[in-house]
């Protein structure tokens, strides 16, 4: 997407010289600092993972993966690929893209010997990077189709009515994933194909992604939007100041549940009791197709305390909880399906249910698919 | 309560010395500083309110009754009366409890002769102020009652229990009120019981209420708490970490809807969502008896943009949004009363519905009063 004066993705290789670098933007540094770094190594790569340079399932899962390409390049031993393997996986315990791409590249590098690992390796990472870029160009055509009916219906209902109100939660535009985004990615489309916009921007305690990241981002782009605090949310649409929301998600359930991060669940009731449409955008590698029950069998992260106690400011981190509370800081929930309008996956959009899933994805239903 | 080594009240006056000087807490330093400061005139109290060196309902109408009352010293006429009464009032568009106090005064004072009007407001001052403490000792006598219920219950179901987890928004503690509180009320009052609490203390976005007062006010106490952000409460409530919530209200109607800090809806739409008990706590000041819709008919106060651009932290407010983003601040939410469990006020609990408050407050309720 459009960043600091040039068309951007989150993670590139060069394209000159040799060993190949990787590169990311940091971050952490944005919105008041532009700045982009080199992964110069395997440890560099589970750094940036752990550390939250990069965050946002698909990239997560891309970075993994360049990662493992990194380690081949290091020591293409089976023994270094699993402990990579392990290293990367170990750094982020909920979302499941990381898992999907780790063992895509495990698989597929345990097929060649020694000394062809690093260059297969990085080539599969450079296959998983465009087709994630691929796979959320098409959530991204899928949602600005249900974007422009409900504009049209809001026209219809309402003529004087001058812009679509869609509400998102966090980070899930192109920073989370390698170009477009996925919540992020139908409004991008849409706005091309000139539907009048208007984006809520939920702050997304504790790390503010959202006031410090998707509002960049949609500066950049050039599309309306205002920030608020997360509390705000349900007050809006109670007032119908909010048409849709649109979220991403980090690991959803073959029941159509998501994780999502955290504060995603109080939106999503809000919108039920308001009926607002409540989308979840996710590229069908965050289904996690063994699992039925979210609530229960989603593992969600701990994350530090300090998250929480320091917020990120133009001027670094600053406390803003008083020493001698404890503090406490999950970092996702779920939404359970019964909340979810649709899912917005590379296949189309169907119900967050098995039954809508199954329409999309029967191979993951095999007995049922038998049935029908 | 106790803090900072004594007994304290938000607000009081000398007992020494001529003309009565009115002190109070500077809300706005804590939880880093604790700084009192002196109200020297009628000026000091508008800009005390407006600028939130003290907040919460009650406390906002006992400092508007003192208001009154050094508006008087400085000049007893009519004229000044109703322009006093104008400026307070305009403080906080959306609290009941700042035009019930004034009411109150105004009609006082109206009532005595210029040269008497100062003393007569100084001491109706301290009635109110009285009053509210009664009023909140009162309430949380009744609110311990219930958590005492809770506990019962809790143990009788899980006997290992060890604790009644209680989460509350924003602060509805003795500092939003002159002492005691109304939500926290009965934390205090079970907490004196040997009821083994811990409260889970959403941290409150704009203004951080909760991360830097409430926790401030539990700590100074030795009450168990753990801060967490806004987007948490449902998360834990989904996974049985939460056993009653308890807020306090800014205005109520007589069908039971509640205004109160922004974000409060989306814990009651949670706690409503997993059948966990959702309390307003709030004296019967702050019940708007003419209104009956709260979502349509209670005024939501917008805010600046600059308590959602910076963050208050312990080196002073810091920028969180970069420039170029809008942003929105309204100040508080409405709860529908279907979402509430009941309302906890100075005459008892009763269901949040006209039914209810019929039964506590027959007096507003004349016409079905007479019917029954």
């Amino acid at each position: 997407m459009w960043a600091e004066a040039k068309n951007r993705r989150t993670i590139w290789q060069d394209t000159l010289g040799q060993p190949s670098a990787v590169h990311i933007i940091d971050q952490r540094a944005l919105p008041f600092h532009f700045r982009q770094c080199t992964l110069d190594n395997s440890a560099a790569a589970v750094a940036a993972i752990a550390k939250m340079k990069v965050r946002g399932a698909p990239l997560i899962g891309v970075t993994a993966a360049y990662g493992m390409a990194l380690a081949m390049r290091e020591d293409p031993s089976d023994n270094n690929l699993e402990h990579a393997y392990t290293a990367l996986l170990n750094t982020r315990p909920t979302a499941v893209d990381l898992r999907w791409a780790l063992e895509t590249m495990r698989k597929g590098i345990k097929e060649h010997v020694l000394q062809e690992r690093s260059a297969f390796a990085f080539a599969l990472a450079a296959d998983l990077a465009e087709n994630n870029v691929r796979i959320c160009k098409t959530m991204g055509d899928h949602g600005a189709s249900l974007l422009q009916r409900c504009w049209r219906k809001k026209r219809k209902n309402a003529p004087q009515s001058a812009v679509l109100n869609i509400l998102t939660h966090c980070n899930a535009g192109w920073l989370a994933a390698v170009d477009w985004g996925s919540a992020l990615a139908p409004v991008y489309k849409a706005h091309r194909l000139g539907i009048p916009l208007h984006i809520w921007v939920d702050e997304t305690r504790p790390r503010n992604q959202g006031a410090r990241l998707t509002a960049w981002e949609l500066g950049q782009e050039g599309i309306p939007h205002t920030v608020i605090v997360d509390n705000a949310g349900g007050h809006l649409m109670q007032h119908h100041e909010v048409d849709i929301c649109l979220v991403g998600g980090d690991r959803a359930t073959r029941t159509g549940d998501v994780a999502n991060k955290i504060g995603t669940y109080l939106k999503a009731l809000a919108a039920y009791d308001n009926s607002i449409p409540f989308y979840a955008v996710l590229p069908s590698s965050t289904i996690d197709w063994n699992i039925h029950d979210g609530v229960q069998e989603i593992p969600i992260e701990e994350r530090s305390a300090e998250e929480v106690e320091c917020v990120r400011t133009a001027n670094g981190p600053e406390r803003v909880v008083a020493p001698g509370s404890a503090v406490h800081n999950p970092g996702f929930d779920v939404t359970p399906a019964r909340l979810i309008t649709g899912i917005i996956s590379e296949r189309g959009i169907c119900a967050a249910s098995p039954t809508g899933l199954r329409d999309l994805y029967p191979e993951h239903f095999p007995q049922e698919h038998h049935r029908a």
